[in-house]
């Protein structure tokens, strides 16, 4: 196992009807910015009920719409120049990862005097602290089910064609609502992509190579397991509240630091996928279905110990030679997927070999040249893997 | 799945070497009381190299020892008073549960103003809360995986012949440091003892009844797989670093509170274990190992469908009736605690039916008269219990 620091203090509260939480959760004299995103926070309740909890106490609540997906540092400069001239002293993001993302940042951004006026360089930091020392407090109302931004202190942030990572240990949510009954009016669509945006979380930080992280090992596999059992059901009856429940809770799990503490982590599909959504705007989930069977095909000899173990204990495969276990268990992802209504395959999205080297270049220019749990992941075997994907 | 608060602020720092991080996890202009137990700290080396850490920054550094199993009252007393009297601003425990617990009292009494001169009302809250609102902050190095208590804001104190929990959110450590190295010193019986503990600690949890935690049985079962894999090897080969590290780990985990949100548990074991202790003065982990196997025998029907999950997924059985299937999973559980050198029965012990009424009656008088995941455990469930377990 390799040496690790776990820290993650963010307050779970989880089922059904703990929105009534909020009024013991949110200072009762606080000041607070609700954001939310397109406009399903308004049309679904949610916010409506969210105000009413938060007007049990004397607080002053206004109120910040229109965070899309891959939120846009413009877009989130509003909130900031909100939070500084209305003196907000507490944020409550109503939404998926998304609002989360673009709220963690505000929460960062509106209390680091020095990069006012150049927030755009608290992009630079990549996967290492921003040097803040506070950020304003913030609290989540999760309505979709996927990225884990309900409890970590990551976020993703979209500047142009630019989408970068910002992490703070400052920007743990102090709370996150996680009621499955709120994520009942979804899509269909993007229920889908929360199941396979939480399993590719989860293999990113499983199928790499083995280091007796056991405990680690078999979580993730509890994860993928449960996705298998439940996914296809939460899509196709969105009230089933045990079916839902184990999605938001598999989703949290998978991106809260606790699976790959001790392990490595490999996170090459999502750079690539990453690439993918700034350049041709396709969900972040579909982007990593089409990649990550391909970087598995590619990269089968340095995967091989933990792909044999991953064909075993989640997909049952214990028949034939390691290639065709390897083979079949990536087949089986594969149709697990589609199973779902998500493609595989680049072409599925129109993409072409042409598309490929933009994609490249792209990855050139964020520096993306070593991606992968041993950074062996050059261009060209990126450009291999896309071909795989074609 | 049920509803739940997770809460969890405990900094871990896990590996090998991670007794350097002391100089930055503590505050340099810090007032510290190391704490520790019956001196297994001092001749292993551990507490020097301890204040050579603490001793890199312009801290004053005090000593408490003795603390030994099961913390008592009066011991813990005296530290008390000392933190009172040098206003120490900062506590370390250097050791296992025991000190760790006992420390926790520390923390929470030497502050509670309102309970100064009568520190034994804080022991009258159970498992609630007790009315402090905060505690002096405190770290942990851990010398003995076992307890969980490293992560968790529970601690179990004796007084006389009462072993009693307390519990507060501000009694969480601040840190942990886990160095799996700095166990290897322990008596193999100890050993023994932590991966039982940990074992029962996590059915505890999870052979209940089943409300659809699939996360939560999952990881359950991958702890209780990850014990059985490496149980033996560690207490045989102490060295064994990755075999001690996913001990230490899975210790951790199954006692943070991850396993046991959303799901009933039970603790039945446990409570009934206490009064062994407290009475016949018995290892705590050596009381749970007779008493398991008897609340499963005994309760087989109220736990059917888990145990049979049970047997299916942590020890492979697949064959014969349900009742067969059942049985030979609780025989397997007492081989595994018998292969590692821990008896299974009360006669083991030289306990006879005479000794049963004793424990009764301290279950009685302690208000165990409605025990496990469904309360109904009685007085007349446990003598049951218990002459299952002769």
């Amino acid at each position: 196992m390799l040496n690790f620091n776990f820290y993650n203090p963010t307050h779970i509260v989880f089922g059904k009807d703990q929105l009534q939480e909020l009024d013991n959760l949110v200072p009762k004299d606080a000041k607070v910015l609700i954001t939310y995103g397109g406009g399903s926070a308004k049309r679904t309740g949610v916010l409506a009920k969210v105000k009413k909890e938060l007007a049990k106490s004397q607080r002053e609540v206004a109120e910040f719409g229109g965070i899309g997906a891959n939120p846009e540092l413009s877009v989130l400069m509003g909130a900031i120049e909100k939070v500084r001239r209305e003196k907000i002293d507490f944020l409550l993001a109503v939404g998926g990862g998304s609002v989360m993302d673009g709220t963690k940042f505000v929460a960062i951004a509106s209390f680091a005097e020095e990069f006012a006026g150049k927030e755009e360089a608290l992009l630079n930091y990549g996967f290492g602290p921003v040097p803040v020392e506070s950020a304003v407090p913030f609290g989540t109302v999760l309505t979709l089910p996927a990225t884990g931004s309900e409890m970590n202190g990551f976020a993703v942030i979209s500047n142009g064609e630019d989408k970068l990572p910002v992490f703070s240990p400052f920007a743990f949510p102090k709370f996150s609502i996680l009621d499955p009954v709120l994520t009942y009016t979804l899509p269909a669509t993007q229920v889908a992509n929360g199941v396979v945006d939480t399993f590719i979380h989860t293999v990113e930080q499983y199928v790499t190579y083995a280091v007796e992280g056991r405990f680690q090992d078999r979580t993730a596999e509890g994860i993928l397991q449960t996705l298998i059992e439940i996914g296809k059901k939460t899509v196709d009856e969105p009230e089933d509240y045990d079916a839902r429940a184990n999605l938001v809770w598999c989703a949290t799990m998978a991106l809260n630091g606790l699976i790959g503490a001790g392990v490595p982590q490999d996170w090459n599909t999502h750079m690539i996928g990453h690439e993918i959504t700034a350049l041709f705007g396709i969900d972040h989930a579909k982007t990593l279905a089409m990649i990550q069977p391909a970087v598995w095909k590619v990269r089968k000899q340095q995967k091989r110990e933990k792909l044999l173990q991953y064909a075993d204990r989640v997909w049952d495969v214990k028949e034939g030679s390691e290639d065709e276990r390897i083979n079949l268990a990536i087949s089986r992802t594969e149709e697990f997927f589609q199973s779902l209504g998500i493609k595989t395959r680049l072409s599925d999205h129109n993409l072409n070999e042409g598309d490929i080297e933009k994609i490249l270049n792209a990855l050139e220019k964020h520096g993306m040249t070593a991606l992968s749990e041993t950074g062996d992941v050059t261009l060209d075997v990126s450009r291999e893997i896309l071909k795989a994907a074609l």
